[in-house]
């Protein structure tokens, strides 16, 4: 895509139509080139992203249901995709499987049967004879356990080695849909901007921009919202959460780092704020972060560049200012039905960077037990340089 | 624990002294006599169980740091506790890891090494020539593969054949604390009560939920917050949330699922209220699972009923009554540490109620398309039969 066909895109008219068979389809060229028989996915991202069945909102704690280590999709490398369902929370993968009929069948797994004969019964479908299986990354080996007992001659590789190369590159519809979720996100900053005032917490504020988000329909964050307050001589906490119960005051700095998944797809943002009059000091950083930002975007060229050599862009010019030690994570990190995925902007990640590929460029300087600064934003890679996905300002935001 | 005991607890001073070594020596005990070397635990329930490592807010889509597949802690059956931790927010497993002498060292791993050369580097301080390997259950298939490689003559079992019997009979701490997560639970459920008006929506109420105990200062929802308003004639909505933005109207029946995490323990928790006055059924299907969930609370006396059965308890009376078919689901779970735990109140489930276990109690009757009735309350196994951990009444409320 090019810059000027991603700015006549109306934001109010995105075209949600991905397109599930054609991605089945490459996968399963992709499986038979590497001889694999059949894919198991769980309900996760990579099936949301093959075949259109929606993530519910994850629990907090670990929520059991009968034989769900086996639950997920079956698919063959030649036909047949088999969706294994929990009994249990069974309607909402039944509706899911409606009116696609690129899946053969909701198969719910019952309380009477033995998973273990389930998995037998399902994979006698495929043709599985000295090709090999492909499990989802994140399958729990308590599942996994169950394939070698099922299929012992079987060998078995990493679904992401087939789909996340294919995730890697957005396509038309993919880019819409992640401009719409940077716009929204643009919108629910500007709105918690007005919510700051002395006093309220940073938890008070991590759930003002969960409710505005949620009040515009999207369908959850896409990941843990932070929102830190600091200032010199006072700690930086960490806690379970990613925001805590201390209250803003005049002095303080304050970071923001959140996103929402729209239409299944994430956004990532970041921006910094002050409350009075920030230091000179501080004015410099938040200078450094935004030129180091700028320049990192400008050098995302398709083709002319690797993801670790981009953060070295950033990287370097913060360590030539003397604050190489505050910026303790990596540049940042490809985004799209994940927040973090492939590639990741750090010193052993080669790959070359291509157009349509999208990455969250977020530099950063954290001083010691005193003030954070922050920027992030989506940005895509084109053949004239990144081209961002969110677009509030940069300006330091004064309290 | 009698229930004499338990009712002299105060709310207010709450032992919260989890005996961790004692846990960590119980299930070294356990491994030994089962020929497991070591334990590797992902950063979860089992985790927190065993070393008191406490969960962060889950992240909502997927978040990967560095190697994170073969991040958690490494357990010797003889001794050492090795925690690897990534780079990326390595500061708050650091902080975990102080004052526990229990644990030896939080490693982090960079992104200058090779995941699998950090794992070989760690197993070898164990002690594992001829003795296998327990991985937690829900460890990724990713670095399961990893393991296979590093160590390809090591059995691999799952954690969960060490650590579950453990966590399904609960010491006078863990009683204690999932008491005052009960009392909490009760208390918000009270405010939110006075919330329901006509045209607030199942998400403003669910949101409410999550504020009412966050104002609370409680860790996190243990599972996705559930509310239902349900009609004849509306068609009962599953979606990605698990409260939709349809609004409250005269006539609705309103059910409640929802819990908390609580210093690391989970609550569960169900009602039902009604905007009107209901019909007649309305009311006769409340009485009815009252009655059910009361019969099964006096018959979970330690010793003399299984799990099976004590599902047949209620389901009997609701089949009786020509209701089976609305209760489509098991009659609870065990709780804990997470809302989900063995055993499990449903058929395939033999295990013999026993002291200090602790369920879900959870018959509910859903009309087709029409009125949904529910009530939960989790449930502490005794002598004398079973003694609820929530109290809030459970009469019908009318709005």
């Amino acid at each position: 895509m090019r810059a000027k066909d991603l700015d006549s895109l109306s934001a109010e008219v995105i075209p949600v139509k991905m397109n599930f068979e054609d991605r089945l389809r490459r996968a399963r060229d992709d499986m038979r080139k590497s001889g694999i028989g059949m894919m198991f996915l769980t309900y996760g991202a990579n099936l949301w992203y093959l075949a259109g069945i929606r993530r519910q909102v994850p629990h907090t704690t670990d929520s059991n249901a009968y034989g769900d280590y086996l639950c997920g999709a079956y698919i063959g490398a030649d036909d047949g995709l088999i969706l294994l369902v929990p009994r249990m929370g069974s309607g909402f993968y039944q509706l899911e499987a409606e009116k696609k009929p690129w899946i053969d069948e909701a198969r719910i797994i019952n309380e009477s049967e033995t998973p273990r004969n389930v998995l037998a019964d399902i994979v006698k479908q495929f043709q599985l004879d000295r090709r090999g299986i492909a499990l989802d990354d994140r399958a729990w080996i308590q599942g996994a356990l169950e394939f070698e007992h099922v299929l012992p001659r079987s060998r078995i590789s990493l679904a992401s080695e087939i789909v996340a190369p294919m995730r890697m590159i957005k396509d038309v519809d993919e880019i819409a849909v992640m401009k719409k979720a940077g716009q929204i996100t643009d919108a629910v900053y500007g709105e918690v901007l007005g919510f700051l005032k002395e006093g309220v917490t940073e938890y008070d504020v991590s759930y003002e921009i969960d409710h505005q988000f949620a009040k515009r329909g999207v369908e959850y964050p896409s990941f843990a919202t932070g929102v830190r307050f600091t200032k010199p001589g006072e700690e930086q906490r960490t806690d379970i959460r990613r925001a805590t119960d201390r209250p803003l005051k005049r002095g303080h700095s304050v970071t923001f780092d959140f996103g929402t998944c729209y239409e299944g797809y994430c956004s990532d943002f970041g921006r910094t704020a002050f409350m009075g009059e920030p230091p000179p000091e501080f004015r410099k950083i938040h200078d450094l972060i935004i030129q180091a930002q700028g320049s990192a975007i400008k050098a995302m060229v398709s083709g002319k560049i690797t993801a670790a050599q981009l953060d070295r862009v950033a990287r370097s010019m913060i360590e030539k200012a003397g604050y190489g030690k505050g910026f303790t994570h990596r540049l940042g990190h490809g985004i799209g039905v994940t927040v973090h995925e492939p590639p990741f902007l750090y010193p052993p990640d080669e790959t070359k960077l291509a157009s349509n590929m999208t990455f969250t460029v977020e530099p950063s300087i954290r001083l010691p037990d005193s003030y954070s600064c922050r920027v992030e934003d989506v940005v895509m890679v084109t053949e004239k340089g990144g081209l961002p996905l969110s677009n509030f300002h940069k300006e330091l935001t004064l309290i």
